[in-house]
């Protein structure tokens, strides 16, 4: 039941193919949009739960702020900041009226509107109506919202127009309070992305021409993606005081003295979900790690006669509900039966194609046995895909076995990561032709350009040449050797250890 | 430390008073939008986690569509509905370019893009994508979104351009199963509302003028204020044909014929906010229902010699964990320990004007008494505001405290709905009289004017006739009479029973 295309074939068509093939979501007729099916969108339900509750761990509170930002508040950030984005949705009027039998713009509006591309500005001038003094301070929020960037080349998950996310605002009275602000979101990133979603990331922090535009910090979690390409999975941004001056967030201080707040922001987005896929999917369609599975668990009845169809879905209630008795990752174990309308071995076969970490079959024979059939969905094309198991000891054990699908998964993603950062490439001349290869699927036996750790020297000549050979460096890595070698793109000195990739 | 604005005083100030008292929203610099701050959000958040819950037991899905419609699909149901809203956000360019130092809209689209005023067109467009035959059917899905109309009067909650929402669409292969689903919702928020807000509806259905464009029923509750004008808090609506003909879904039926399918839609928003605001707060500010409080106990620690911190600290942290090992409606108590650094006196009133439904106040003394102050949010200005209770009977009791909040805060609104609906009135002139009376807070002294319960005989002069009295019917109710009188409005002989109020 392999998809059409697999990663050795053809990766870009596979990822399109799992996303359909689990039915995730689809291209819409809105132009450059998705729609989130429920699949996909359970999966980020589940992305939001334990993330939100890091956030209210981590002392903010949830808010909400306008989704049109006048056009003046980029105006001044257009003049002060570089590398300023300027595609996006600009709303010019505020009623259609029928001329001539067609639905026409009409009252047009004063100020423009900018759809939100990310929330900055609007929030920055609420806090500096909620700042007055140092009492007031910190200000540590949050906000679940949809915003919207003008892709040309949109790609489900990874790049549509419109996305959702959270973005966290913090403002703060002193620089090392609000710095430390922005690390301590970049760890809760990383724990959420290697702990629920079991993608293993490297943390660092963004070299100046990769920062966001007006940070004074990006700190950054890059994941590696089965065709060895850095994913960007979630960012941190130490803002300094820029934005607190152009929006004008000043307080009394303790020494009684006016001042500007020092500001932070940091989002994860939809394309987590794209992430999750490049890291977990495989020839089969998608696979999702159980801590953020809508459902854990689901059970296909097989009931060829009518007569026997009352006693399996009893023995099958009972099941389900000895199983959400049982508690996984401080939740109630996620059970789904699926009684719907169509052939068992059809449903077996979506819910593989989904990834639902463990399907359950059970007919007649099991009811008697006190048994049932499980597939571990990530173990297909393996012996162990296919068990028996006895009713009590399913029950007795699904915590442990989902913990120990979480840790493969985990596992496989982490030694993927660990075995494809090459770190013998000493000469600019090595790296070119490393990098002039052609991608493929890395675990497969047709190349293996993935990521490469090695010296930077950080002068100008060096970015222009990343941009020939369409490259970046992903992040400089909180672990430096500190010791002297050759910069990887120009061969002069350098001290400094990046990561350097291909990247979404 | 009333409000600077009373009920009695000047109603329509008291609920912009009560907003800001209890730091629940804001009006924002992006006009006709708010801001809906931590407080506020918490409450919405609380909304959902109720609602959501039991919009999936009822066999629903989360989704996500496209915030951006195309023009396109609004030109076939102007084309086809009457009653169509024309103000909306409509996106014409998608890049800012500067030009003499200015930033300009640019890349003008070839068609424009609506910013979703509602989903059914694009959902409808899913939909016929996703049906083919009747093994199809029914899908069952909703979406919680933000969405976007043109209000000329904004007011926070009430009606601002922006707002936050969930609409629930479903398509069926038959009538009679997809009507049921409407009435199925109808009760779904008629339980949210009284049993979570604790906020009494009229259940019913809408007369035909008034129903959403394109529906064969609107399915509603209604809300009575307390200046005795009504709330359309949600509506539920039965589709039939309409949408499914013009967005072509089609499907092949049982009996092997192309047929249409039946849908629904139905929504609340966060206007709910503004329904409980105007049912529970009072002149000192916000009353929060224990079910949706983001903490039902704040804990305000009294510590006026620092020497003593530490053991009324610890004091405090057996108190809240105790308390948060006990449940209320299924969910542990949510306790909050106010650690800031300001008088305690400014806190107790801090948690008294957001309405948190207990505020335990807690010093040296309530230590060696094994003891603490509560004060009963609702019982302000009477003698059970302020009690002193024993630790141990106040954990043990907690659920018992906030489900009889809980009931105090229904009992009070239900009271005021039941005792505000006019039967008497029984002529078109009693009833024009009767109207033609100032709005005032109907518990005050100074006018009553509320729901008229009577008799409606449907003709076109009687839509008018309301149009001048500035009323409207809200509801056709569940319960009628069936016998006859005479219409308020016309004094024509009428059959039907119909709620008469102004409204929001």
């Amino acid at each position: 039941m392999t998809l059409k295309n697999t990663r050795a074939s053809n990766y870009p068509e596979w990822y399109q193919n799992v996303i359909t093939a689990a039915d995730m979501a689809e291209v819409s007729s809105s132009p450059g949009c998705m729609v989130i099916k429920p699949w996909g969108y359970g999966i980020w339900e589940r992305i939001q739960r334990v993330l939100d509750d890091k956030i209210k761990e981590t002392g903010h509170e949830n808010c909400y702020f306008p989704l049109f930002i006048p056009l003046s508040y980029f105006q001044k950030e257009a003049e002060h900041v570089e590398g300023f984005a300027k595609e996006m949705a600009i709303v010019t009027h505020s009623r259609l009226t029928m001329q001539d039998g067609k639905l026409t713009p009409d009252g047009k509006l004063e100020e423009p509107l900018i759809v939100r591309p990310t929330s900055e500005t609007i929030i920055a001038d609420s806090f500096s109506k909620w700042v007055n003094s140092y009492r007031d301070l910190p200000i540590m929020i949050n906000q679940w919202a949809n915003v919207v960037r003008w892709e040309m080349r949109p790609r489900i998950f990874l790049r549509t127009r419109e996305f959702l996310w959270q973005e966290g605002h913090t403002a703060h009275a002193d620089y090392a309070e609000a710095e430390q602000e922005a690390k301590v979101m970049l760890d809760v990133y990383a724990d959420v992305a290697q702990n629920a979603l079991a993608m293993p990331v490297i943390k660092g922090s963004k070299p100046t021409h990769e920062r966001f535009p007006g940070a004074v910090d990006t700190y950054c979690i890059e994941a590696m993606m089965q065709d060895g390409r850095a994913l960007q999975a979630g960012t941190s941004h130490f803002l300094g005081q820029n934005f607190a001056k152009s929006a004008d967030i000043k307080f009394l201080g303790k020494d009684g003295k006016q001042q500007y707040a020092y500001t932070t922001s940091w989002g994860v987005s939809t394309r987590l979900i794209g992430g999750l896929i490049m890291t977990h999917a495989d020839d089969e369609g998608m696979v999702v790690p159980p801590k953020i599975a809508p459902y854990q668990v689901v059970i296909v009845p097989i009931i060829k006669d009518k007569s026997q169809s009352d006693e399996v879905l009893a023995y099958i209630k009972k099941l389900s509900a000895a199983l959400a008795q049982q508690s996984y990752d401080g939740e109630k174990v996620r059970v789904k039966i699926d009684t719907r309308n169509k052939e068992s071995v059809d449903k077996m076969w979506e819910w593989t194609r989904k990834g639902a970490p463990v399907v359950c079959e059970i007919g007649p024979r099991d009811v008697q046995n006190n048994a049932l059939m499980i597939r571990i969905r990530h173990k297909i094309n393996t012996p162990e895909w296919k068990q028996v198991v006895q009713f009590d000891d399913f029950v007795n054990t699904i915590s442990q076995r989902l913990e120990s699908i979480h840790a493969d998964l985990f596992n496989a993603a982490q030694s993927r990561l660990q075995s494809n950062q090459r770190t013998d490439i000493k000469t600019a001349e090595e790296m070119q032709a490393y990098f002039e290869q052609q991608n493929a699927w890395i675990d497969g036996p047709n190349g293996k350009v993935a990521f490469v750790r090695g010296k930077w020297s950080e002068d100008p000549e060096s970015v222009e040449k990343m941009k020939e050979m369409k490259i970046s460096i992903r992040c400089i890595p909180e672990d430096q050797s500190h010791e002297e070698g050759l910069c990887l793109l120009t061969n002069k000195k350098a001290t400094l250890d990046v990561i350097y990739a291909r990247a979404y």
